[in-house]
């Protein structure tokens, strides 16, 4: 096998594994957004037989002779060739530790599991989820043991998630963010309490439909190429770079919830829709990592989203969905109600201020669990006293609680910081577009187009060409700087408090 | 290979085999239901990559060797292995009989057919569609003769929908009808017209898919296995017996659209819901024929849904949804509304006098396509000629002509003489029911579902084991005869004329 022959090799398999790929993602899709409630089982099956099938791809002689040889002699690729072979040989090395049979019953595990938490959690029945949880982690403890037998393995499940973070850098990070944001908390919950009551009013689900569409729109997504969807807990999910869907979740009494939820995947949806042309169908296209991932959805939700421009630009469009909610307030009045600073119960309902302790409490018990120091039988318990040293705050139910995320039921363990570590993300990459482009002036103007296509040019057209390290330095000309964070919370909510006549 | 084996081997095959067609049937319900409208090339290159592996596992050595074997040793079977291997070994004859790159060629054209169609439609460009109608037709015609080169391609390309349907007999069929129905028709149009101009009012959509959901329920379809989504033309899936989907389209001002279409695809999931466990996964899961399928989704939709009895019993409903549409109706209203028989363009808004009309039209076009003896490019013209002729209509443009139906651009070359002969099935077994229960009774009292369990034990659990006529035979207890549906349609139609006072 010649060098160019693997190389034709390799895109044939890898064009299968592909296809298997993006029936397994719209198996699970349909699952959480068409599906009946009683279709788990014949999903199961058929998840089962096609994760069998790519993890066959996967192994196959032909695949592994075909990579062995671009491996060696990677002076005749091109650099895109070079970093695909890189790239894909990182990841199949993780499927490839894991043995056949273990493989294909954990994706069926994963279908299964999603359907019991999906009515675990209105239900309130953590008893029900548990056992299927406890497998899932011992699952990703196991799995990162034979890819990394050495390491320790939360290491190994934050590194696959976010290249490079290790338990020793995320502790130094929170306890930076701890540092700063419980003292400005503190000053937060001061001052005077903003009445934001009529943000609960009910607005019904069509007009927050079309709400959704409209905020699509304002931020510059192309829905040519990127539907949306309803679902229990919101995602995004990416079958190629034109056909990319977001799911948001419609509540009759808080329209905020779902209006924040679309801006938040518009986010994540614009970075996979930017991905280059040339990475399609092969493993560099999307996004490199989910902290970079989480930048854009944070950059979007809040950076963009929660500014006073946006809600200004925004606020004749939501008067005119909600005429009879919104009758007695202003941009001024929004602006302050969905920057309000409280400590609550549900993550993805927190504020911008208090979200990252919300991220704290899920990154320890994860730890715990992984390390074997904590039984997923105890973490309702667990849960409860973080929350209460935290956040100050009790735990009711489970149902906000425990089983208020969809990551866990889904497998994803060690994904959670990358959340924290995204908002960081953001504010270094916003400070570094501040320097070139008005970003207040364009949000005012309704030209957030203009914001996505530098935000292209710099991170989104990239792919997976890029580590995030290397990424994120090319973008901001300088290495990772998380006071960048901590200075623009420090400076928002210096304005908001002033505002609200607090010190 | 012994038979044991060679069951097993069969079996094994078969199920990667389900696999592949649960994602391909997935994809394209996603296709035409949540996916963005610029998604169609990534959703055909997944479809054709799958459908060359499901055309693999039938071509394989492996399960050549076991179909042969089971094929030989069938008194070593089971009643139920023995039918498995003989229809399966039926199905497969067609897909071997079609070289590879050809199938695989051709999932990708019904793929792009479909978005293209989804297009041109709305915007009346048939020049846009027609290349890939050509396409379609053209391999419809090939796949036909390399299957059974000496039949004629129209007689196989019609059997593999209703087993044993031929032009000949077809020709009979719809003649009888025309001889029957034409002077009935006559005899309508000659009666007072009945205003039903309040059947057009604005509906809200929301109110019409609460509707949606009590009619399935009136009919007795288990939504634990059966979810509802939109779509521009509606249809029903099943990926297995727990996992059914109907589609509908809603229209503003048209409400009885949809809410025939649901009582219509309801009948279609009702069959699918049905069908016996011991044949899942199996190729005897679900309904025999198109015929007798349509027998089942028209017995629901205009048998049981537009009996006065029915109206009867949904009309609170109707009134609670509908509160100012439906002021000034009672429920003799609506019944004579749905039940108005009038000339008319689209084939699925067409009453129950009119529609074999419309079939017949769709039947002579096909075959004269298939025969040679009439181009694609002239079939907007061949069209509005037979409608102007059948029905006595001027064509307006391809939007309410050639392009209404996604059969065609589906691949579906031959299913259309089903719909009208599953009316004639629909009207012997509801004749044979009311020979064992008080089906009139039954529906005016709510409890539709005793006589789905009628229709459940005589029909549908007994999925694929037995052929349309043999099924139909069992059921009625006697051969198919049509003259149960003429009766059937003077019996309803002189009472209607009675009601509007015309003879």
């Amino acid at each position: 096998m010649n060098t160019k022959e693997a190389y034709e090799t390799f895109r044939a398999i890898y064009e299968k594994i592909y296809a298997c790929q993006h029936a397994l993602e719209l198996l699970y899709t349909d699952g959480v957004t068409a599906a009946p409630a009683g279709s788990a089982d014949g999903r199961g099956k058929t998840s089962g037989i096609l994760s069998q099938l790519e993890y066959e791809l996967h192994t196959s002689a032909d695949m592994k002779e075909a990579v062995a040889c671009l491996i060696q002699n990677q002076d005749e690729l091109t650099d895109l060739q070079r970093r695909e072979i890189i790239e894909y040989n990182r990841r199949n090395e993780f499927i490839a530790s894991i043995p056949a049979d273990e493989y294909v019953e954990y994706r069926m595990l994963i279908n299964k599991a999603e359907a019991v938490w999906r009515r675990a959690k209105p239900a309130d029945d953590f008893a029900a989820f548990a056992p299927y949880l406890e497998k899932i982690f011992a699952a990703a403890r196991r799995f990162a043991l034979y890819y990394r037998p050495n390491d320790d393995p939360y290491d190994t499940l934050l590194d696959m998630y976010e290249r490079g973070l290790t338990q020793a850098q995320a502790d130094v990070f929170f306890g930076s963010l701890r540092e700063k944001i419980v003292p400005l908390l503190r000053r937060v919950m001061a001052s005077p309490e903003f009445d934001d009551s009529f943000m609960y009013r009910n607005c019904p689900i069509e007009a927050q439909r079309r709400l959704s569409d409209y905020l699509l729109d304002t931020i510059g997504v192309d829905r040519e190429y990127c539907s949306i969807a309803e679902t229990e807990h919101p995602f995004t999910t990416r079958f190629n770079k034109r056909d990319v869907r977001v799911t948001t979740h419609y509540y009759e009494n808080n329209f905020a919830s779902s209006m924040y939820s679309v801006i938040h995947e518009g986010g994540h949806a614009l970075y996979e829709l930017g991905s280059g042309d040339e990475y399609e169908y092969t493993c560099l296209a999307g996004g490199i990592s989910m902290g970079i991932h989480e930048s854009q959805s944070r950059l979007f939700e809040n950076m963009i989203g929660r500014s006073r421009e946006y809600i200004e630009l925004i606020f004749p469009k939501l008067r005119e969905l909600f005429p009879e909610q919104l009758a007695d307030v202003g941009p001024r009045e929004v602006w302050l109600a969905v920057n309000k600073s409280r400590p609550s119960l549900i993550r993805t309902e927190a504020d911008e201020l208090t979200y990252p302790l919300h991220i704290m409490v899920r990154y320890e018990l994860e730890r715990e669990i992984i390390a074997g120091r904590l039984s997923v039988y105890d973490l309702p318990a667990a849960w409860a006293e973080k929350y209460r040293e935290y956040l100050g705050i009790d735990v009711p139910d489970n149902t906000r609680g425990v089983l208020q995320d969809s990551h866990w039921s889904g497998g994803m363990i060690g994904y959670f910081p990358s959340y924290a570590l995204g908002s960081a993300y953001a504010a270094q990459i916003m400070a570094a577009m501040r320097r070139e482009l008005d970003v207040s002036g364009l949000i005012r103007a309704g030209r957030i187009k203009e914001m996505v296509a530098w935000l292209t040019r710099k991170i989104y057209r990239h792919g997976c060409m890029y580590d995030p390290a290397v990424l994120l330095e090319s973008c901001c000309g300088e290495p990772f700087n998380p006071d960048y964070y901590t200075d623009y919370l420090e400076e928002k909510y210096n304005l908001i408090i002033a505002e609200l006549g607090g010190r």
